[in-house]
């Protein structure tokens, strides 16, 4: 048996899964991700996820290997630390750390080659090859990349409303979506040359985080206009020059594509999703929705398990049912 | 004699003026805005370059106003804190503090109606009608506006040299003279599919705050290539839509224009900065450095005393006399 765990931003999932691709044990926790919930809090929902997924595998539990797949792998995170957790747990060998976009990769493939592009709140890109990265584009934060991303998108429609709002920009749909949200109402007052409701707004947006804004990406696939339109339209854009600046003509394997947005921008209009689509085209194009069935993979390989067609098959079928009964299941108390 | 005070992000300047415009002293002193600033340090800021002011104005000094200009104007500023330090340099009128966009107005004209535009770090514009804002467009800050200003120049140029970087962007100059300014050599080594140069900028700019990015404003004006030609002329193009936005087809009086990045794009080779050229097209378009004479113009007003043309002229003169002396002469120690 081997421990496998996705560690993501706002959420971290664990199975347990033996050599034959079964999945004997599912959990969940809180965001894992170092960078964003801290060293400690990471360390603790790994070891949540875990207990959780082990908790429900049939006693004497032995795991011979645990994989954590997490954004910036390995810089960060002590393995030791981990690992120390994971005795009590059963671990009786390492624990490997793998990068987030290897996983989501392996989640959607048991081929060892292709391409992968994820679009959540941040957006990037990266060519696989031999089950590593040979490529990667953006991820490059919401300051100085992540074109295409929920970060992005959201922030977008926030310069959009305010250019609305203050005369420099045309009418937008999404002034009203974006006010209601933020619960300010326009009442037509003017403070020095400026609208109340635009000097509330300003003050409102400021005291967010500026990764929240990525809350506001959902309006630009709500308001239906052209101001919206054409966010959603550039997104597309820049994620189809991300994929493109790794997956050259003569790419093989698949593409998998995951994060929430980047099935969002595919799933809207046909127009709108154009750019992505015409860069999709010939590929074999895969969506996944986490990188946990990735990181049973490449824990199992890590092992010595050969993971062919028919094990990767009975990974992604059993993962997906240890996952449906979970959510059926409420959680048993701590 | 009346006291005027310009109060900016980076540097404050005061000026003693008399009736008939003239200027009987003058001083500078660190920045003066209590939102970049703090508080306290914009309360000293402002004492300290009227202090140098009053210093070489002849005995007994009786000030019968203080107009002291700044960015959000009143809004975090106790006058009284203020008047309680102007007190012991001679104050024994009443302290107004008027907003940074009208002193820099009246700094240009004596007239007292038309628009302004300043791109400097920020960029906002403003039309002005009997000496008050009446229209106001951006000037919405480095994340949700502040289109065409330093900042969001640097910060196109800190993500153009990114993208250029992970090849999702072209080639351009700007990568070579933004790797120097950060003393960043290009090794050709990859860490996981990224460039180790890309690394290294990446966590080099984010150690930076956002708005510190405008430090490489300058380089798009520097590389001379098509990334940074099409960076300076969307900034034309934004800051044109700005002023458009606040000066209608009917618009009397002239154009004042302040900011070193405006400034910088009106003097860019004639095809780039043509979208702002074009709205100026028609008007009487004045450039002025700051807002020290437009507030000497509000208190002059202010206690009575009209500034017409001449008053303005000798005022606009005798300001720059000093300031060029000022230059010359090295401070008096404390």
């Amino acid at each position: 048996m081997i421990l496998a765990v996705d560690a993501g931003g706002t959420s971290t999932r664990a199975a347990v899964v033996d050599a034959s691709g079964r999945c004997l044990g599912y959990g969940t926790a809180g965001g894992g991700n170092p960078k964003s919930a801290g060293y400690d809090r990471a360390v603790s929902a790994v070891f949540t996820a875990a207990e959780t997924a082990v908790a429900r595998v049939p006693r004497p539990v032995t795991l011979s290997l645990a994989l954590v797949a997490m954004a910036g792998a390995g810089q960060t995170m002590s393995r030791r630390a981990i690992a120390e957790r994971l005795t009590e747990l059963g671990l009786r060998g390492e624990v490997k750390i793998e990068g987030d976009l290897l996983a989501m990769f392996h989640s959607g493939t048991d081929q060892q080659s292709g391409c992968v592009l994820v679009s959540g709140t941040g957006c990037v890109a990266a060519r696989i090859a031999d089950s590593r990265l040979e490529l990667v584009s953006d991820g490059a934060g919401w300051l100085l990349g992540d074109a295409g991303s929920g970060y992005w998108i959201g922030h977008a429609v926030a310069r959009a409303v305010v250019a609305s709002l203050d005369g420099r920009g045309p009418d937008t749909k999404l002034t009203a979506l974006m006010l209601e949200s933020l619960q300010l109402e326009r009442t037509g007052e003017r403070i020095h040359g400026r609208p109340q409701v635009l000097l509330d707004l300003i003050e409102a947006l400021y005291r967010l985080q500026p990764v929240e804004l990525a809350r506001f990406a959902p309006l630009a696939f709500e308001a239906g206009d052209s101001v919206a339109a054409g966010i959603v339209e550039s997104a597309a854009s820049a994620m189809a020059e991300t994929l493109g600046a790794v997956r050259g003509e003569e790419s093989e394997g698949p593409v998998v594509i995951g994060g929430s947005v980047a099935a969002a921008v595919l799933g809207a209009e046909p127009l709108l999703g154009a750019p992505l689509r015409a860069v999709l085209r010939d590929a074999e194009v895969i969506h996944v929705s986490d990188g946990l069935v990735g990181a049973a993979v490449l824990g199992l390989r890590r092992a010595g398990i050969p993971v062919d067609a028919i094990v990767f098959q009975r990974l992604h079928e059993s993962v997906a049912r240890s996952r449906e009964e979970k959510l059926k299941t409420p959680a048993a108390p701590a």
